[in-house]
């Protein structure tokens, strides 16, 4: 596909969306056709699915059925939405993709094997070889994060609501991935403020010649006095 | 588990509802606790996924996008509802099962491979060895069974709007399924008469000793003056 996809992943209260924002900004004035999008949601019919997922008890879903779920409301978020704007050439900013469901499901509730075993069979048989471009991972310590989301006033409750060892998995989870596909994943200090943490992103993304047909990156970076 | 999981089966006007209410009132009356469910739905969060299912335009999701919102909705049913109530000793009886799904989305679409590969996937995944003991397979001519649909006020009518074509591949696709699992599904010939198709359901359930420990189906089919 012609456009780029670069997903966001990171703990509650990391910034992510911040972030997707000014990158999107930015990358909108350099010329870029920019879509910005979520999971769980992006569409009509993905949004009614993370209603059932972010509401509720904690315990409203058993691990397997909240899966099945994620991934329902992915493929419909990719074959609507996602696809659709990568085969038109745009830049795709996703708020969490399939990283979030290995890092909750997977890890999050306690290491499972069958859970992981799942998430990587229900990847291959309803996402194939699609894969994102970058992912920017947004790493903080789990007490910033929570205070951090909660100041937000964030009423989606159903996963902050969860023990501190779980968020502390899920932490755990998300370097151990980045690590696995260091050419996949940037980990970038998400305790920064919020203008140097913009900058990493920005540095990245030169780096990692993701627009290099269009070096328009380096004109942001220039524009903003960023080296 | 020491209960029995009974499935109804066929397109739509087929009459599952009607006969599972008489099959229901009469191992009730013989002392057996009966519990009718259906899919999708049976549970609060099931009923939900359901929701998502049954109503808006037939193209409101991809087949995959549809078949892992029935795999969730099936395993939320299976976990707090079937499960527990056959733990208990009950009959379960229930309105579609998982070959609904592999003749509406692995067959009625069109005959697809991926579709039936990803279906028995999902199933071997979140179900695994479990299946039910006995599964009535009401068959009837698709037209006969779109104008019963209809005329009972139906409005769930996201699978009833498909084409005549849609209707008889599942039609097609049920029946082949009974026949390669023929110590599992029964057969009936769902234009005959309520009352009869009644009695031969209980037959069915005689001839397969399904209660064998308590032979109350003899019963029912005495009383009733049933051979």
């Amino acid at each position: 596909m012609k456009g780029s996809f670069i997903t966001f992943e990171g703990g509650e209260g990391s910034g992510k969306s911040t972030q997707i924002r000014l990158l999107a900004d930015e990358l909108v004035k350099s010329g870029k056709v920019v879509v910005t999008t979520r999971e769980p949601g992006g569409t009509p019919g993905a949004e009614e699915i993370r209603k059932l997922l972010v509401t509720g008890s904690t315990d409203k879903w058993d691990k397997t059925t909240e899966t099945l779920l994620f991934f329902a409301s992915r493929r419909d978020h990719l074959m609507k939405k996602v696809f659709p704007a990568l085969e038109m050439g745009a830049v795709v900013l996703c708020d969490r993709f399939a990283d979030s469901t290995m890092a909750y499901q997977g890890y999050g509730y306690g290491d499972d094997s069958t859970q992981q075993s799942l998430i990587k069979e229900l990847y291959a048989q309803t996402i194939g070889d699609f894969k994102p471009n970058l992912t920017i991972l947004l790493d903080i310590p789990v007490e910033v994060g929570l205070i951090r989301s909660r100041r937000a006033g964030n009423v989606e409750l159903r996963f902050e609501d969860r023990e501190l060892a779980f968020h502390e998995r899920l932490r755990r989870a998300y370097l151990m991935m980045a690590k696995a596909e260091p050419e996949r994943f940037a980990v970038i200090d998400a305790t920064q403020p919020i203008p140097k943490i913009h900058q990493e992103i920005l540095k990245v993304i030169e780096k990692r010649s993701l627009f290099a047909e269009k070096p328009l990156v380096k004109t942001c970076l220039k524009k903003n006095k960023i080296r």
